[in-house]
């Protein structure tokens, strides 16, 4: 029996749980009695000791049992009747958060991985499953909050030195300096709408922040649904109808809002078309790109975050601009 | 023996230890053998049997012993020899988030809890210790996504329903709405200077966008500072720092750049200064505003995300204009 591995989880660790299973895990039968089981595993170094793998003959999981069901049970009692017969397994394949989360909600501490035959590969023990669940955890909010992936460990992100801070913060800074740029020339393309009616300029960061607060909501849920082995596709249908109807909602609020208090019955439609039209397409894009660097052969958490922001906000901006374009001339 | 609690982990759940924290775990004194716990503890039910506690004659906790250290020890060798005689410890008022951090960053999978006198209170479980950091990764993403709290859970909130959907989203985004109307009134202050030189309409989005970029560097730094155990207080000064510098950075870059492409000495001067401005204050409100909610004795959390997007928009524009004013006339 030895550990198969004890490589670092955390941001160079895979993203599979293959690389935290362990072999140095208990193994039984299902017929040993539970005194025979507890009484092997004396003077025995293993890994985890909190559940005992229950495996047939030809090496096939049949069941797991807790160290807490084994001490109760009387002693005679065969593993098979206190065993959990259909314990949550993963493959060495599966994605390490996936499976993380499906152990907790499984109310299980460890979880067993078998291969594609069912036969038992390994345990990943309490420890592992913590650890995944912390560097995920530091990793999503490092994402969202725009920091380079490499400064994801908390409490060495919080007290860095303010030179390290710049650089784990600048890249995306950069590309967010690059949109700024951008978005000025979209807005000079409208040059002339703004100069003959500068109430244009008044909804410019309303219709933005509210496209992009939108899209970022899509962004969170398609990160925890993802987490969770929920696939943007099943996410997918009801963001794609919840955009419209937030749309339409605010559409219904800002007309007679902006109509009322700025009276201009043009801009007051541009603006609720706009943002119509922006809010059905920020739960989109905060779907698709994921999904496209995916396709690209990217890492799709990077859909999230700064990159999906500029984009939605420049995406804003254009359609604000048509909007007030074709309403006001 | 019973345990204290099986109070659900989540939203609803304490956000200190002593609702996790269980007695039905087993305890011994370091002068007992590895063989007489080991055998003490065969046909007794606990809620966790992972990790013993050792505590002298008046309830002091002197060590913890896994079960892995036990089964690998010779059966005479005393307690004490195989424990643990410095393990992380926490009270009940200890913050669960850092207490989970705590045991995972000491490779511990079970965390004892102690009272001032330094009695054992009880053990949290692995199985607590995961579901409290997969309840707080959910509520860190829902709050920087700008959901409700209360539609934490993953999964749930990936596949609830349209309406529900709505109904967990629309408060944060009528007060981004709320937030657009204020926006507009204050560039409708400065409606003068945009007619004069519709210029300065071109560089909003961006100034607007790049503080809050920086403003949310901060904010996912003291989410996970806090989970870390790191104080506000300790992250306050470096960033207080970086913000100007991120500024100075943005303004050196800025500058040169409007001015060539869009040949406006005065508007470029305005946007350097206005990004210097508000990348400066971002790191200061986004310290403060968690710190602020505290003292008014809310949820500090809410400091973070869609308020703070909204309450640093707001004051780029504010910054931005006046800026643009001063220089412009």
């Amino acid at each position: 029996i030895a550990a198969m591995t004890s490589a670092p989880v955390g941001r160079t660790a895979g993203r599979t749980v293959d690389v935290h299973a362990s072999v140095a895990v208990p193994v039984t039968t299902p017929d040993a009695r539970c005194r025979e089981v507890l009484d092997g595993m004396r003077g025995r170094r293993f890994e985890s000791a909190s559940t005992v793998a229950v495996c047939a003959a030809d090496g096939t999981l049949t069941g797991m049992v807790t160290m807490e069901r084994l001490l109760a049970a009387a002693a005679d009692t065969p593993v098979r009747d206190v065993m959990d017969a259909e314990p949550p397994t993963v493959t060495p394949a599966t994605d390490q958060e996936q499976a993380a989360w499906r152990a907790v909600h499984r109310g299980e501490s460890a979880l067993p991985v078998v291969d594609e035959a069912g036969r038992f590969r390994g345990l990943v023990p309490p420890d592992r499953l913590l650890a995944v669940l912390l560097a995920e955890h530091d990793e999503d909010v490092a994402r969202l909050g725009g920091f380079l992936g490499s400064s994801s460990e908390a409490r060495s992100a919080a007290l860095e030195s303010v030179g390290r801070r710049l650089w784990h913060r600048l890249p995306w800074l950069l590309l967010g300096l690059v949109g700024a740029f951008v978005a000025a020339g979209i807005v000079g393309a409208f040059e002339h709408q703004l100069e003959e009616q500068v109430l244009i300029a008044f909804f410019l960061p309303g219709v933005v922040y509210l496209a992009d607060a939108v899209g970022t909501q899509t962004e969170a849920l398609v990160i925890r649904g993802l987490a969770a082995g929920v696939s943007t596709g099943r996410i997918a249908l009801r963001e794609a109808v919840t955009g419209p109807l937030l749309g339409v909602l605010f559409a219904a609020v800002t007309f007679p809002v902006v109509l009322l208090l700025w009276g201009d019955l043009r801009v007051a439609a541009a603006v609720a078309v706009a943002l119509f039209a922006a809010s059905s397409i920020a739960t989109v894009v905060a779907l698709a790109l994921p999904a496209l660097l995916h396709r690209l052969g990217r890492d799709p958490a990077f859909g999230s975050g700064p990159l999906a922001t500029v984009v939605q906000d420049l995406l804003s901006i254009v359609i604000y601009f048509l909007a007030a374009s074709a309403i006001l001339t």
